[in-house]
């Protein structure tokens, strides 16, 4: 079969209309909230505001601006580790993302910021969006090097939307704690794009196994992304939780379950190989396990040295993964999970949303204090007790789960139609298809029938 | 003609007389203000401050880093895309920008924060120093690759000075509100970029065409500068609004428009291809028009929409410029825009300018309030009204423009002096002219009769 | 003498135990303080806190985010400058960090932040172990690319140590005021890193000369580094500083001071090159001694022209110390100093502490007023006096010093032990030692005896 890569029309018209509908939506549903209104001057005038710097802005601001990088830097440099596809990864991450980030203000406003005529947006609403995206991040690694842009913009607008229904049901209904998402945002996000990707199968991809691998200078771009991520990581997982001591929290155990990870993950690393050298493959995917499996307890009392056992466990069972699970899913379970996010996301999502439902089944007053417990728990609702509130997290887990997986199918059936502009097998993982190269990098030599690059040859 | 870029007393002598300069300058002129001064904490003990958070520097510092990191990685590695420039986009950069910004605190100093005897620092300057040279490192863009350092120095020293009266023109005697700069930085820095170039023209320049394509990782590279930036544009909108409710819509809006001009920008770049590949170019450049559009309006209650819409033609009008108005300036007008600054900075910025004049006039106490209007726009004021301030908007609009052009031709026509180290037109764009070269990058034939470079051929 | 590099179990065993120490350790003595336990609610309630905001959090966690980006990506990418070391540039980086804050949260803990039975973590604390590590990673400027990560482990482990000792000393034994760190931080990490690479210096280092010259990427790579750590100083200097001006002083005077420090190293590059070429060591490296020699003096009342002469000066004497001490250190005292630190941490830091000293001699209630005195130096206390201080002061310069040289001669006998898998002379820089090589960059001869090499000779 000729694959037909040219996406002249395809990308444009849906570039287009998805931003024209967005301009729609936003005129008839987005407004302001009251903190960023001009009108937030009388509120301050009536004495309700101590100052100026009672405005929520000033709260959210500075960890906003830390996960916004981890979105397009972090994301976006992580999976320019393949030595032919550093534009594609940055470049779509950077639309994918910048996509996503309008459509969840809309989708989330509905849920969690509409006062019955207008979604209202403010400070909290951007760092949810970012939120939101880093899902949909987590599943273009899955399918990184195999898809088109016009795919990855389908994926995004149906990922954002079932996120959004299932962040709903976890945090609204079932009233589940996950202020850094390891269950919202990893769980659902690396297990969503692996069954996409299951769904897209390859049976031919080794004939483009040498443009898989990476690149000495494109593994240090990598690493831009791995550190910024990794560094950042403790205001992801504070950015909404209550204001002063619950952020504060989930900054001190994120930073201590990052910092132990490292050293687990070079500990495996450097053991699983036979002469004892490292791989940087781990470097920069397991080192930040530890980040995304505090993600749900971070702001609960999972004291420093929980969070440190947790990203002790996550380095090893991450880079046990990368060496044992991932050549397994795809030779036995035909999942090919480019970036391994099943090491990095789906499992430590997993072991995420089991802590937190831990940590919260053994909240009680002598740790929390009567006010304290509280305010973390909305625990002054007579039905509420901890271990009503642990079952909750659990179930929140498996929702996570049945809806990525349910919703992975779905999307990925969609996405397996023919017209899309995907690429041939042996010519994934590859800029060329998709980008004009600059002279340097032009040297390949195509394989495919696809008429849109038989020009490009040499 | 035989160039001689050997800069070896050129260099040192104007580096180290323009720092004593500043030494000088500050040691007469330039102290602390009251929020950096340890008497602070009398007025704090005064009862005149709530909280020790009610110093200036909780307000605005996490605004300047963010702000600094554009200045000095997002415009540095933005121009990282040349081949063999990386040392000097981003070495050069690095040394305007620290000297702009010493000498953009006296300038604007004198101008804004002069208290008849002393000019007093405090965090504000600091940004709106950084903002200054902004705008060189714009109009840097025009004449990358084609002028030493010795006159970026010069250029830096006159445009910062032509920078900080038309700023005064602008916010003190016009009462124009420009918080992102739409005005002040971008339409000027471009338009006296441009201006500089053609005044620079060089006939030849086809000589050093090969050089002047980018390379695979530089063009990675060049990614960092386009994510810093279109990151932290929201911080840079709103560094210096009022505080609270201005300063949170600010980066609302500012985030909005990003975001909808990078699907424009890759819409139009797709469908401008003849076989709808994206070009880099566009991704790096065209998708940060969004934020130099909403500079000025990003404070005013544009709302959420409107930003999309600003975004939205953004996108559109700067990539179309890249792929036809460019190639145009350079056979016709004789304008050579390296980086094309008139795409990104110049078109965008007059939009920018006329989205603020139109905001402007349409201000009313039902959108802001009351006390909302007063305290955005001074409304206070008997003789205020929207459709007045409208017109200043619009007026200092045309001051920027005027400023940029004169103030262009007399610096371009200084720069033209044949003894500032410039390079022959057929060295242009290479980073040998200027240092010492890692042995891989050393392999390069130099066409010219440059004495300074006999000896580095090889 | 056959090395052996092979680190299977050396390695992983050293990580391991490390790490399952620290988590011991953590469980017995680290707790949260009040600002990020839940009790803090009441403390809010009772009425002692005027909002939210009134959380140490919101003070520091901006600044500490700045500090965090500047030990992982600051150093680490500034170490990329060798062609081929960029993985164990950045990955050892990365492994000494993350082992380092985790010890360093109980050694400083325990000196400074012990209740009598736990240690109480908050955001302040994470800043202090950042910046304990800063050193570390100095110190491991002077022996990149000849030691394993084993050794780097163990340095880190007994720098740690002895940091936290000298800074007791300093900060609550002596009284010293040292903010960002100039005798602390610099002065101690350079001198104990150049003692350990004098102890372990090694004759027959020229046969891997041609390894230890830049590449033109690796570069650019290693100006990232430069620009996160030049851009954050300001933070860096001002993070611990008490509230208020403090910080606001500390840093517009850190800004100040790099920005004269860059003029004056490029002006020097220029002038000591024949032909007047600019060097890109000096460019990544002595721009920033300004920051190292601000470090002790930039929250006190060093004046804005103040800082401008102090980074004027080190631009110069650092960039002086490229061309001249560093071949003179290695020739004619053996000690081969990689970075450079010397020139970019050792003199710089002296300088700071030297600058630190007079300026807290000439304290007085004229400059700071009665209160501002009382706050900043604790000059209520009846025997406190300006020049006991500044005799103070220097004092803990020389007890640095000392600390230092001890230190660093028992450490690097330790680590000239011949078992922790350091390379042979002729395999030093060279990431194909520790770590897998992608297959762009595997081809390379060894000419080791090294039995763990063997296998990699093409």
């Amino acid at each position: 079969m000729a694959w037909n890569t040219n996406l002249r029309w395809r990308l444009p018209v849906i570039c287009l209309l998805l931003q024209v509908a967005l301009v729609v939506l936003f005129g008839v549903f987005v407004r302001y909230d009251l903190d960023a209104d001009p009108h937030w001057i009388e509120k301050k005038m009536s004495g309700n505001v101590s100052s100026d710097l009672d405005n929520e802005f000033y709260y959210r601001y500075p960890s906003f601006q830390d996960v916004h990088v981890m979105i397009f830097v972090g994301f976006g440099f992580l999976m320019t580790f393949l030595q032919r596809y550093g534009y594609s990864a940055v470049g779509f991450n950077f639309l994918l993302a910048a996509f996503g980030i309008q459509w969840a203000l809309l989708m989330q406003g509905w849920f969690h910021s509409f006062d019955g005529r207008y979604i209202l947006l403010g400070v909290e609403n951007l760092i949810n969006a970012d939120f939101c995206v880093g899902s949909v991040c987590v599943a273009f690694g899955a399918v990184l090097g195999k898809v088109s842009p016009v795919q990855l913009l389908i994926m995004t607008l149906f990922q954002v939307t079932l996120f959004s229904v299932n962040e709903f049901i976890l945090l609204s209904l079932l009233e589940v704690k996950d202020a850094g998402g390891s269950m919202t945002i990893h769980t659902f996000g690396a297990y969503f794009g692996l069954t996409v990707t299951w769904i897209l199968y390859r049976p031919n991809l080794y004939q483009s196994k040498d443009r898989q691998s990476p690149g000495y200078h494109s593994d240090l771009f990598a690493m831009i992304g791995t550190l910024f991520l990794w560094m950042y990581w403790p205001s992801f997982n504070s950015a909404v939780s209550n204001h002063g001591d619950a952020q504060h929290r989930a900054a001190i155990n994120t930073y201590c379950s990052l910092a132990a990870c490292v050293l687990t993950a070079v500990a495996l690393s450097s053991i699983l190989h036979k002469k004892g050298k490292l791989d940087m493959v781990h470097i920069q995917n397991a080192t930040l396990a530890g980040g995304v499996a505090v993600g749900t307890a971070a702001e609960m009392m999972l004291m420093p040295y929980g969070s440190l056992i947790v990203g002790f466990i996550c380095g090893i069972i991450s880079t046990l993964g990368f060496v044992y699970l991932t050549p397994f899913l795809e030779s036995r379970l035909r999942i090919q999970d480019t970036c391994g996010i099943h090491n990095l996301h789906g499992i430590p999502g997993i072991i995420g949303g089991i802590v937190g439902a831990v940590t919260a089944a053994s909240a009680n007053t002598e740790l929390y204090g009567q006010e304290g417990l509280a305010f973390a728990f909305g625990s002054s609702t007579p039905s509420w007790n901890a271990s009503t509130q642990g079952k909750f997290q659990a179930a929140g887990l498996f929702v996570s789960l049945a809806m990525a997986l349910v919703g992975g199918i779905i999307v990925g059936v969609i996405l397996k139609l023919p017209f899309w502009g995907q690429a041939a097998d042996e010519n994934c993982f590859e800029d060329a298809i998709y980008w004009e190269m600059p002279k340097d990098q032009k040297s390949i030599v195509f394989r495919s029938e696809d008429p849109a690059l038989k020009a490009s040859e040499p």
